[in-house]
């Protein structure tokens, strides 16, 4: 009845457990249930790994994402079936958005297997690998632990996540992961040498296209973070001094305080000197991108893709000729030739936006079919408070709010349209999973954000829609007394898809939630809700916010059913047709 | 940005519905998302489907499920990807527990697939097809619709679900939904004829077992329901005046409040008198029956499960002799053979139990390693509210309080254990999910229950561990105004862990919620809320919740962290291995 006494010295458990505390896991998300209860105690006896029990096996999931792309690895570990499907979504986000990460379903023992007993959590068909068949459409590798094969298998899966920075899934019987287990040898590298022949070839190739360009300008996406090439790319811009922006999904793989930053590249959805820089440029360097619907404004980007210097995380092509260089040796190699060129004439980006010590008054409105707020016109002739909060203003503000401890955190919809083009001071962090894009992604990974550096402050930005499918792992960020800073986007629905189709149909309703009283119901201690119906009422939030740091903040703005920040209006105006997101 | 007028008449997603509702469907539940917009058009111009938006897909899985079990079928739609993955446990759950109902997943359209374009809620490789190739795992029947075949897969899919009476899966590009469609014929029947000769040896094998069998008793399970065989059961039992139990997964297959009604058997688990009546009866005819380590004990069953008269779905067994006869006509046939049998000399059940005025005062108590709470020998002594509640009182006082015009759902753990037992008046109905057990079910499933028949009143037990999962449900139930009444046992955490594995684990502790408040944070309107800590406090909450009807009712039930109904302790004590509740 008690946790059981360390009988055996090393389980399997606990190879799998130092495994992954050497790719820097130090919690473990997941649900308790009772084919894994006795593994469990093996993860309470690991000194270098704590259990984080979440309140969903979904919001497990996508804790252990956000973990992985903070620390370089996440994991969860549910138990069989209806643990580990209810996970898999999150498991899925990781795999779309190459994000290392192991899901650990702990089952029934290989003798209840054997005899194919009917026992719970299955379909009493005595078929117990349906649940990792169904996972294997959504991971890079899997495997089921045997005795004789466990630790090799742990470690073919994890230098297979390693090398493709994608999840793993792991189907392991209880009895499997509590027997005993050879001593551990070190964890194979993943990481395969650089042929030098090719590396001769991509550098004859990129001189020879250097040499032929006049402006260059360098457009860098998440992969870049994902295959651990931050500093390689920072060289690259500091060498040439080249004009730069990144893609919503890469947002922050740059010091965006930088001069040479430009901003968020978006297509039609972006800033006038962004893309004109980026379409315009003689040669485009794309590092570690990938060009989807929702970052390129519905594939709306003004260059080929086909031409200029493409780096991928294994292949560099120039104007379409393909070297097998990884990501960051191409880099290393671009920043090598660019030292030569004569530094631009001037710095496209400008110099880093001062920060004011109050946030400042945001430009732009919001026209078209959409509702005008008149705020453009009034912030001039009144004091802000007498004019309702505009998406327009509060992504500006918020913006402006981001200190360099920050971990900005958002969510999908108006928050990440919103914020996407908000210039971050250096040290600011930037986590969301705009691909995917699965709401109610952001709020358990601002949990995972906090617990993976809890030196840094998050600042979570989320819809009331996105806000409502995981809501329960607020309890868990209360429990765990973290605190962060929530400003929840409280305008009644699914607005970014009212703009979309439906502007009034039922289905972009939601239920309508007291959010000023969520927080202290589910239990966070003492929570600061604050609630912004005005600029005014939203800058004097963000002021408080900033300055009380020893307790969970809430800023509930309140904007208007039919608003929507900028970019959006960008690509819609005149172009009802791209008002239609969806392919 | 409105609504698409009907510019086309008839549409494949207007056949879908059509088929749907045909087959019971009212209440499409699921979540609005950018790909099924214009689809979900179709479902807010259809005259007898409503739509019913949800906080998460999981929720509408699971209501699905309910409305399945309810109204005989059940379908969610979702969106690509993020939508559908979301939603397949609630899905798989249908396969194991063999409910039949829909899971319509709507996606790009064909020539976004054809191009291969990276659309978000895709893998970015161009393969459309690998959610549809998970789910394929854990439905019956699943289809991708296509132009040319898309009322053909519809049918298909549909009447595999109804023979198996399991789910199916379609994956529809949006483009196909909104395209048009041909007239639609009948459905066809997924029922095939029973062969007069196997009819007839079934009748003669049957028969010879019969008379060769001193007491004949019946165990009844969910099948009976499933396969639409409720009446022939009923019509047996009543020609026999047999005597008769249920497994917990088949609780309110039959009359509770008949006389020959011995109660739930369950194995070691059960009461001695249903036990006893079941293992040691000559000839145990068991009709749509699946033996389950949870409805069992631990397989604690006394009998043979190769012997005596077996009724599957379509096959009818004679101590171990198949016969291709399906449930409802073997039932029928032995109604035919019993005819003819003396009765019995008493009915073994007794007589109902009457229906007392005031919930009765229990008579168990917690013994063994378990915390005892003194409630048995102090009842006597004190008036009820100076002791705590315990779980033992607990079920008793609310099985007491079932109407004739409840449906009582129950989630998992202590609720299902302790509930089970407790003998329903006719006319009572109960709904859980005993065997693919997924913790969290039972909120949305009450959601499902109150819409699919609202001259009914849903009674929800839950734990407070169970609650958090699916706790944003609660918001879509104060959305549509229902008023069931909630009994939350709140015991800090998972108890029915607790005595299985980890007493005092802190895995098997969850997150402190202030779960009087959390049906008003989540805008539920004017709830009662309710705070049980005795069992006076209990009596007169349950009396409160019965004459409110005018609203949604709480009651917060709290009991020890180590205390669990009867059945568990009956299972456990003297016997530590058995409380390892894992296969």
């Amino acid at each position: 009845m008690t946790p059981e006494p360390a009988a055996i010295d090393i389980t399997v458990m606990d190879h799998l457990l130092s495994r992954l505390r050497a790719l820097g896991v130090r919690h473990l998300f997941g649900i308790a249930g009772d084919y894994n209860l006795a593994v469990l105690d093996r993860v309470l006896l690991h000194p270098g790994v704590d259990w984080v029990g979440t309140a969903s096996e979904l919001g497990a999931a996508y804790a252990a994402d956000a973990y992985g792309r903070t620390r370089g690895f996440g994991a969860l570990l549910t138990t069989f079936g209806v643990g580990e499907l209810s996970a898999i979504n999150g498991v899925a986000g990781a795999y779309a958005e190459r994000v290392p990460l192991l899901h650990i379903a702990v089952g029934p023992t290989e003798p209840s297997e054997r005899a194919k007993l009917v026992v719970h959590h299955t379909m009493g068909d005595g078929d117990f690998d349906r649940f990792a068949r169904a996972h294997r459409h959504v991971v890079c590798a899997d495997a089921v632990l045997r005795r004789d094969n466990a630790v090799a298998e742990i470690d073919r899966v994890l230098t297979t996540c390693l090398r493709e920075s994608r999840p793993g899934y792991l189907r392991v019987p209880r009895d499997v992961a509590l027997s005993p287990a050879p001593p551990l040898g070190p964890l194979p590298d993943p990481t395969e040498p650089v042929d030098k022949g090719d590396l001769d070839a991509f550098r004859t190739a990129a001189r020879a296209r250097l040499a032929a360009a006049g402006t260059v300008a360098v457009l860098a996406d998440f992969l870049v973070d994902r295959f651990g090439a931050r500093e390689e790319l920072a060289a690259l811009l500091a060498a040439g001094s080249l004009p730069h922006a990144t893609l919503a999904t890469g947002k922050t793989v740059v010091d965006e305080s930088a001069p040479g930053f430009l901003g968020v590249y978006a297509g039609a959805m972006s800033g006038k000197r962004v893309r004109s820089a980026i379409d315009e440029a003689d040669l485009l360097i794309r590092a570690g991108v990938l060009l989807a619907d929702i970052t390129t404004g519905k594939f709306t980007h003004g260059f080929d893709p086909t031409e200029g210097i493409d780096l991928g995380p294994a292949v560099a092509t120039v104007d379409g000729t393909a070297f097998d260089v990884p990501l960051a040796a191409a880099l290393t190699v671009l920043t090598e030739l660019v030292g030569g060129r004569p530094p631009a004439a001037a710095p496209v980006g400008g110099p880093a936006r001062p920060r004011p010590a109050a946030p400042v008054r945001p430009s732009a409105a919001v026209p078209g079919l959409l509702r005008d707020s008149a705020q453009a016109l009034g912030r001039r002739l009144c004091p802000p408070k007498f004019f309702p909060l505009t998406q327009s203003y509060l992504w500006e503000a918020v913006g402006a709010a981001v200190q360099p401890n920050h971990t900005v955190v958002s969510d999908d919809g108006t928050c990440l349209l919103g914020i996407v083009e908000q210039r971050f001071p250096r040290g600011a962090r930037f986590l969301a999973q705009p691909f995917w894009a699965s709401i109610g992604y952001a709020l358990p990974a601002l949990l995972a954000v906090q617990l993976a550096d809890p030196s840094r402050r998050g600042l979570l930005l989320i819809g009331d829609g996105a806000a409502q499918p995981t809501v329960q792992e607020l309890g868990t960020i209360g429990r765990h007394r973290l605190k962060p800073i929530i400003i929840l986007v409280d305008n009644d629905g699914y607005t970014i898809e009212r703009v979309t189709h439906g502007l009034v149909a039922e289905y972009n309703e939601i239920a309508r939630w007291r959010w000023s009283r969520v927080p202290d119901a589910l239990g966070v201690d003492r929570p600061l809700v604050l609630t912004a119906r005005t600029p005014g009422a939203l800058d004097q939030a963000l002021a408080r916010a900033t300055a009380t740091t020893d307790r969970l903040v809430l800023i509930r703005a309140r904007t208007a059913k039919i608003d929507v920040p900028p970019p959006f209006v960008r690509l819609t105006v005149n172009r009802p047709d791209r008002a239609r997101w969806v392919a």
